[in-house]
């Protein structure tokens, strides 16, 4: 079986495990105090040339959205999402446990726009009973989007200035931050991020880490206590060195840069075995997520070779699947894909 | 100024008043355990057929749909609520304070079906990440809806099969539901409703009470507890025989439904002003909300007279406009409006 | 039966339901945004010598209690109450619901003081693992308390200095409030009381009124979006103007001290009965609860004729019992009651 | 510097470190649906005796706490806990803000016994006002307890049968679990424990883990839906393999035993280091926490060369401090720790 069903089916990339080999007989303070974190949160303050931004690191990515979101609201506040995105439809309602609604807004491929949110912003607050709905308070976008695209920088400035203008705090999911920053057409990097967002994650699970995400926060008001709320979820990991140790090794000689290209490189061969053999794509991803449309009469032969997601129906006789790529693809599983594509009948 | 603007604008229908007049000086033991609510919630039973139903009365709708739902459900569960309920949009997330999320169904002039909820359920159920995702346990509706429409012994019913079928709770929000019983075309009664939803509630707040809303619990799983719910939910009320006499005095004599039919009568009335002078409605509403489209020229000047909500702009030149009738809305009220209705220029 | 079991076994003082008679035919905005809220708040913003503080009315008081603390804390906040505080031990866990922890000090008759305060303040800020404990952000105290008791203006300017010192918001339940007032040695008043409470409420219920608390905001911080609290927990009363004529009826003549000094008078007689005839109490309540300790062969006769609370076994052969006196305990009551102790056994 | 502060202050034991790097190429199910979870749970069913027990893996212990007990309680219900008990004190509200209360019960050594869980039970229940106060559903302890010692099978025999009388959960924390088991005196086993409780976990993070907790659930009540819970509060590991990994690293060569052998036997050495030279302790733990009272005056020194606790003040000279072994202690730490105790001055 060769798997192209997700970026986490494997462990960590060797230089990580490597890493957390060598400091294992270390002692250090618990709980994220220790010297690794605090060297990995300035390697990041650093790469995102914003020295005062604090930086937490958490295990997981919902772990991350709830904390972050729970950290930033009053009770009466809500949360401005794509409605493809993953606190809305994929974290059984992790957000709406900590007490808050989320605002599903259309996407275009997995993108909100500045134009939406003002508008939503709008409409709430002049409405006659402004009070018997839900305060919109921050916005939540993820990049790259569930669908694997990308926003581009007017896109993500015009964002942050209609937040800015209402108020709105602007977070960005970045699960996969590495990928949308190496694919073809990506103009957005980490200082441009750091200064468009109150606060975002890089994510290091689906980019080659064991686990781990880390929380940039620019913002001054999202700072306080946050630690507390981290303690409060259940997400302070005892030995919290494994974090900031992963994040020194992705980060202190460019391996997250370097498996990103890879991988997104991996996907654009992917890509372009379904294209070149006429297959359309439900969604324009230049990441790591990869959406042909299929015919359902190929889907059982390939799937005895080859684990991927099936995604939705298109039509009566076409499916909607999910081809990914990790920092574990193998060059060859790509090449036995081409192969087999290529025989496909047509 | 003549106000058609809402069915909360006035104390209560004599005949209630009255009755807490009588009973002011006496003694009662406090928080809905005095003899008033116990004989009210008798009458109820009996007019629901349903001799084992719970009674309980809350001061309020939003308090009433929050104390049921977070009752019934389990952290990961949620509501099923067509876009336009009450608790989708008009309760400033109060499902969601309670922890769960409140799934929207597209609604057909208010109204959800039982194949949506059907198709709602299976996609959960069957989604790969099912778990991932939160679980529908509890249908709601409310009768009328937000938009005046009415459901139908057929209808209900097949919502009614279908929840039956996966296990999900149905609850029907009763905020105005004499003006649905009493509607022209309505086929429902209260026997029929009890059998059908797990747990619904009886206006009273919007039909001639100073306040109130009397909870039906039909189903024993829901019955456990529930006033433990009412306590921590702020929502028992010291002085709870106000309740219980409200009810009473609606139910002793039918008052309820006198009330209603008189003012889905003026409504009619209403309805017909509108109707014969050529403007369309937004929705087919047979209850005590009528949703006219006017144009926006004729707005001042109706305003200057008459009460009204503006509910949204149809087109560039149209706008639609609620007018609602309450037990104290007169018939001279009607008349003169249908004197200014007549004069508008066409 | 003679009632002094509590202070809520009746409906309105006569002057109140007065009041809503006279404006029941009236229609006006609803949810609290009427002239009659408007006013009833001017006439408590003056009593209070507060020209800027927010007044809002809610219908009961463990409401009120979570909306306040709810809104004002942050979600890793904690509040300090006395052990015996109604929100710690008599509400149903409405504060934690919230997702609150409340640390219980040990109380003096009902009462907490402000070096307690600074020693939990501190004793949680030096912690070795602060973050992993709750973070105190309000102090809620009763007046009377629980136990009848009051506060003079020393120990609540202590108090107030103390929370001030250390940015902790003071809290006063009021539900009682007049009887504190009226009582004999009390020396605080509603323009001190405004003064040294962040926020503090004025208790109808219990004084009265068919229902409702006044919230008086004095502090900046707490007034903001107070309404959407107020909505989302269900408490938002769509006949608001009932809640504003009533404390109108009670504040624009003096009513409210009228009735409570009433109160008092009468509970002082009471509590001389129980002295005179050489039973001790439990806590020295100036105000219209008192706690006589009375043998156990006793209360059998005495159950027949009065009710009255069973509070708790004070030895093998001694019970604590209540006795409550109302804006409705009438003179006779009284003097039976001094004929039936006298004629107890010694 | 040499350690004794905590046990989580290095990595994992070699034997665990060893089997990630082993499989970290492989590819496998994420969210704990792997084969390796599947095998790990199958070895802790089979010690337990118990082959119809779920067991779930989760990362940190509060985590574990907050999914557990948020799982099994309905809104109102409360947890009965040891006023020393972690969920009481150490993780920053983490219950209360799942919404439920934690009622502390004081406690001996950290233990709680079946007589004041009765009584508890039977206050609550009893209570006049018994809907005004949170209802007791679990009862949490942990063995060993905050403070070292441990449950005797007779001790937690008789806990178990009061709550099954009363229909209470009862919940073991065992974060330390291999320390109590192996300890001097212990009588208990996996499978007693097993029997006695509805659920428990078995802790990996201070035993030698890199982190990881494994919950035992037996009764058919708890085990519905648990999966969904996990996910909502952000707790399900994509890459959950690593779980399973360390589980059974520990469990198929009884690891886990015999570092927690090991341990302690450390831990009486530390102990018997103090008890021979005159030093009392402030808990009678026979596991890898000791609290010996120290004098002031001999702290500074002590602290130059070894990591510890301050626990508290013992008196105005004296102070207690913690002493924990982990499977990373050294025998010659305890050596040198042994001549230093033995010179200081008398």
């Amino acid at each position: 079986m060769i798997r192209f069903n997700n970026d986490y089916s494997e462990g960590a990339h060797p230089k990580i495990l490597e890493k957390l080999i060598q400091t294992n007989d270390e002692q250090t303070a618990g709980y994220g105090e220790d010297e690794y974190c605090h060297q990995a949160a300035g390697l990041i303050r650093k790469l995102c040339c914003n020295e005062n931004a604090d930086v937490h690191f958490i295990v997981g990515g919902t772990q991350t959205n709830l904390i972050v979101i729970s950290a930033a609201l009053r009770p009466h506040q809500c949360v401005l999402s794509a409605s493809s995105g993953h606190i809305s439809v994929h974290e059984t309602g992790a957000i709406e446990a900590t007490g808050h609604k989320v605002i599903a807004l259309p996407d275009t491929d997995g993108k909100i726009n500045a134009e939406q949110i003002e508008q939503t912003w709008l409409d709430h607050i002049h409405d006659e009973s402004f009070e018997h709905i839900t305060q919109p308070r921050l916005v939540y976008i993820s990049n790259p989007t569930e669908y694997g695209t990308i926003y581009s920088k007017k896109e993500l400035s015009e964002i942050s200035r209609v937040c800015r203008k209402y108020g709105l705090y602007l977070y960005m999911d970045g699960a996969r931050l590495g990928y949308g920053l190496c694919a073809k057409g990506n103009d957005l990097d980490l200082p441009f991020i750091a200064e468009c967002c109150d606060v975002f994650y890089i994510g290091g699970t689906k980019i080659g880490a064991l686990f781990g995400e880390a929380v940039v926060i620019g913002n001054e008001e999202l700072k306080k206590d946050f630690r507390y709320i981290i303690k409060q979820r259940g997400a302070m990991l005892a030995k919290g060195r494994l974090l900031g140790l992963q994040f020194i090794a992705l980060f202190e000689d460019n391996l997250y840069f370097e498996i990103s290209e890879h991988v997104v490189a991996l996907a654009e061969k992917v890509r372009d075995i379904f294209a070149e053999n006429g297959y359309p794509f439900l969604y324009p991803s230049p990441t790591n997520q990869q959406f042909p449309i299929l015919p359902d009469a190929v889907l059982p032969a390939l799937k005895e070779k080859y684990a991927f997601s099936t995604w939705q129906k298109f039509d009566a006789d076409h499916t909607v699947v999910r081809f990914c790529t990790s920092w574990a693809t193998k060059e060859e599983s790509v090449a036995a894909l081409r192969e087999d594509i290529r025989r496909l009948p047509k």
